[in-house]
């Protein structure tokens, strides 16, 4: 995925309707924090998102939060999605809930690394942690913590509503085997990953979703990468680039995030707000269980009904692949001093989920696999 | 963890009180199906569970989705949590939730397979799908329908609602270093990953929680397991048996489970089933997260402060092992014609997830660890 991915012509629309967005729609104002339950009237909700609306795993993960929302609030609480471009352009919700625009987006947050290198670790980061690892360090580890001194200065509170699972290294027209066959390389691949692909003398190239078939059917581009199985069959690629490379190393589980006005969050009632942080942890659940269940069916529709080659990069790639990876995450801690908090607290998190991964699910799989055979 | 780990002296104390359960606070039946918000009034449910109160990990995610239940709910619904042996004792609970005596319990299915062998699969069986896998079968793959079919014949809606993570391969006094060390091995171990260690010519011996420490330091046993690091730190078994042996084979990745008296849950207003099952999906995540960030605190503390030799079995063994586990889980699923077409589907699930990690997480593991180093 990438910023422009989703880019669309339609720019903020609905400016005016900053101010209802954070009353009752009684036009009472809401804000005073209130301490009780808080129902019997319909309050509502707008959500801007930077995914078209029902985009596999990623819209539906929005519209489940909402749904979620609206549904546990008996539609005391009534959110309303709006997909990329309705009101907002994808990439603007961020400013779009900061000035009250709207009131929540769902998003990858590492889509705001411009503002801070630090929200990459709330999406993904090369060579980091896997959705079940994030998770352990965002709401135990000390992450959302920092999440929310790195947020409430833009006035969004955030949380954790969605995950993609582990992400493809991409789709090949010809093998890499060695390190040389990066050099020269014309890649798809957006953020950080794209600068280790560059260390490695490639060309990361920006490309939305919507020009990437195209790009390498002319040869434009030698290789893509998008997200996983699932959300990779629907674009065909495997008709350009036959060699379809796992796993990647560049987003090994990306978080979604909700983000939700500061102002409108603490005007919400206590039940409401545990409403609105539980339909994110829920989301959060069935995301997760969504996307491992279709990537499975995704990649055997792939692989037996469509021929395509599963390959995987030697271990002397990854060795080099790995110690870039390491040197650009470190590097982008250098930028503030949030970043470098964040920074430090994701590592100590990921030590900590490795050491327990290396004695139990790591080798689980592999011993699973040699008994049950391929 | 094994059914007599946590039964309590006390026995079904509150029949009386079955009705008043399923009614209102003002004593007016609720059973009829409620389309609408259902608030300002009080409704208690009365959650019993398996675990002692406040117990790490397993205590704590009944008590956690008790209370997002009541939280989310504004009150209107007040769930109050009883510990083993408060109401009904530790392995009543199924019953008294069947019955009326309780409306929800909170525990781990695998405690009910003496009704059927099916309730196996909705929490462990040996060399079965990890948490992040039993997740896609149960909410995407066909496991819930499945379950219900098995449950509300019971009287009982069931939900997933908590995880212990991946479960350690236990504590031994000696190294396991081939087939032949399992010959005469006494080691407590409960359920089909006992049967595991009578096949391999051991005596899988019976013992409850309090009653383990002794008997290894006795030497009535020569070996245990029990849960992950986080729960087995605090028993000290590294004293008496310094080998901890990971992953295990048998439970790699126990879900627990809210089962909901169905006539209850039948009479919930479409905002409150919202919450019952919001909750439980909330209370999953959180204690996927928790196990997750606590067991690789309490590995640290084992090894680094208690010197804890960490072992795993050898690939010849796990061979062998693998084999009689894949036998033992098959066998289960004789008894009846449920268990039969649960095990189908799970392991047409365990097949698709398991083709997914072979390409992404299980690969990103093994080579970030050879990046990251020990």
């Amino acid at each position: 995925m990438d910023r422009r991915t989703f880019i669309s012509a339609a720019g903020i629309a609905a400016v005016g309707a900053a101010s209802a967005c954070s009353q009752g729609s009684d036009g009472t104002s809401e804000r005073v924090a209130a301490p009780a339950v808080n129902r019997g009237r319909t309050r509502r909700l707008r959500m801007v998102t930077t995914w078209p609306p029902g985009f596999p795993g990623l819209g539906t993960a929005a519209v489940r939060t909402a749904e979620l929302i609206t549904q546990m609030s008996g539609g005391s609480l009534e959110v309303e999605v709006y997909g990329a471009g309705e009101i907002v352009g994808a990439f603007e919700v961020f400013d779009a809930v900061s000035n009250g625009v709207a009131d929540m987006y769902h998003a990858a947050d590492y889509y705001w690394q411009g503002r801070s290198p630090a929200f990459n670790f709330y999406c993904a980061v090369p060579m980091g942690m896997t959705p079940y690892e994030i998770m352990a360090w965002v709401e135990y580890g000390g992450g959302q913590e920092l999440w929310n001194e790195l947020s409430n200065p833009f006035n969004i509170q955030p949380f954790q509503a969605g995950n993609t699972g582990h992400q493809m290294g991409g789709w090949f027209k010809r093998e890499i085997n060695t390190l040389e066959d990066f050099r020269g390389l014309r890649m798809r691949i957006p953020g950080l990953g794209g600068n280790v692909i560059r260390e490695l003398g490639g060309a990361a190239v920006a490309l939305s979703g919507g020009e990437i078939y195209q790009s390498l059917q002319s040869g434009a581009i030698d290789a893509t990468e998008w997200v996983g199985p699932w959300n990779d069959l629907a674009f065909g690629f495997y008709r350009e680039a036959p060699y379809y490379y796992g796993p990647g190393f560049h987003e090994p589980g990306s978080a979604l995030a909700l983000g939700i006005n500061l102002g409108v969050w603490e005007s919400l009632a206590s039940d409401h707000q545990a409403i609105v942080r539980g339909a994110c942890h829920a989301a959060n659940n069935q995301s997760l269980a969504e996307f491992n269940h279709q990537n499975g069916l995704a990649l055997r529709t792939l692989t037996e009904d469509h021929g395509v080659q599963l390959r995987s990069f030697s271990d002397d790639i990854w060795l080099e692949v790995g110690r870039i990876c390491e040197q650009v995450v470190a590097d982008s801690a250098n930028a503030d001093a949030i970043s470098r908090r964040v920074y430090d607290s994701y590592l100590q998190s990921r030590r900590l989920v490795r050491d327990w991964a290396n004695v139990s699910e790591a080798p689980y799989y592999r011993q699973r696999d040699r008994i049950l055979g391929r």
